[in-house]
């Protein structure tokens, strides 16, 4: 039985995480596939040393796959592209390409969008990191401009990972990024 | 065969990413693994299309594996990690607990220590990002604290990743993180 640890309490508020938490990710993959799932809850506040002992900065989503415990949302997306082929292809090529986006959202998307995020809370959008996330984007929008999917040519884990990380960025809905709007 | 694209040239001088390019990640599992590579390169200056029909993002490296391409150097180290058990263990838990670390290295802790460089040339390194880093990096430290490896007790991918990312962030250096710079 695969179960998704998340929070227990998540805060609203203008700048409040609710709806923006990385379970989303996994439990999409589950839904995806057919994977049987189950959610359990950690408490957000006071997080202690068993939070810390199973995800080591105080975090979630981490998973337990029948004993084999998980975190990072990108390596728990991975790890569950491993039980079908609807998220991941099995054929080296496509497996490589699917592998390749899933890493390029997180190490050449959101390494720039949440630290622009998170700069934006004091110093507002056009921070020191927005020329940086404006390139990224408008890159990843050249790629989206030729293609329905980010990966081998059909659904895969690297569409849930790019999806979510541009619905997290507020900045990719600007008009300049028109293919990564409609790809969202 | 393994061919491992990097640039022609590299600036130097007080912030020139010279030495700390990410072809480097590469070439350590190639040499680790004893996989046999080859070293092509691409214009640093002027990239063109080509560039970015490889590496969409304009960067370095990217790899030709018997001409299957791939990007990402997290990409390229997990794609080789399936050449050779060296590099990430067979067995469920080893490989989850590498790709987790590896996934960790670069979403967790590079995601804050490269755009917290980035503003330090501008703002230097007491800038909007400190605070954050210096969290992950003591969550870090303390894990380092129990361990000689970061993942699965033995060397694997992931300590060449977050090794490597320890490298390129000087705070990281600072006294208050001694089992990260003994890891290191």
């Amino acid at each position: 039985m695969i179960t998704i640890w998340t929070y227990d309490f998540v805060p609203g508020g203008e700048n409040g995480p609710r709806g923006f938490v990385r379970d989303l990710r996994l439990r999409w993959a589950c839904e995806e596939a057919g994977l049987a799932y189950r959610i359990r809850t950690t408490p957000f506040e006071d997080r202690g040393p068993e939070h810390f002992a199973r995800q080591p900065f105080g975090q979630v989503p981490f998973l337990d796959d029948g004993g084999l415990p998980i975190f990072e949302s990108g390596a728990c997306l991975l790890h569950l592209a491993k039980k079908s082929e609807l998220l991941m292809p099995r054929d080296p090529a496509g497996a490589a390409e699917t592998l390749q986006w899933t890493i390029a959202a997180l190490n050449s998307i959101e390494m720039v969008s949440v630290p622009w995020m998170v700069l934006s809370w004091s110093e507002g959008p056009e921070n020191g990191l927005a020329g940086w996330l404006d390139s990224r984007l408008t890159h990843l929008d050249a790629v989206l401009r030729e293609r329905e999917w980010i990966a081998a040519g059909r659904f895969t884990v690297a569409d849930i990972m790019m999806a979510d990380v541009l619905r997290q960025t507020r900045r990719a809905d600007l008009p300049a990024y028109p293919n990564s709007h409609a790809y969202r």
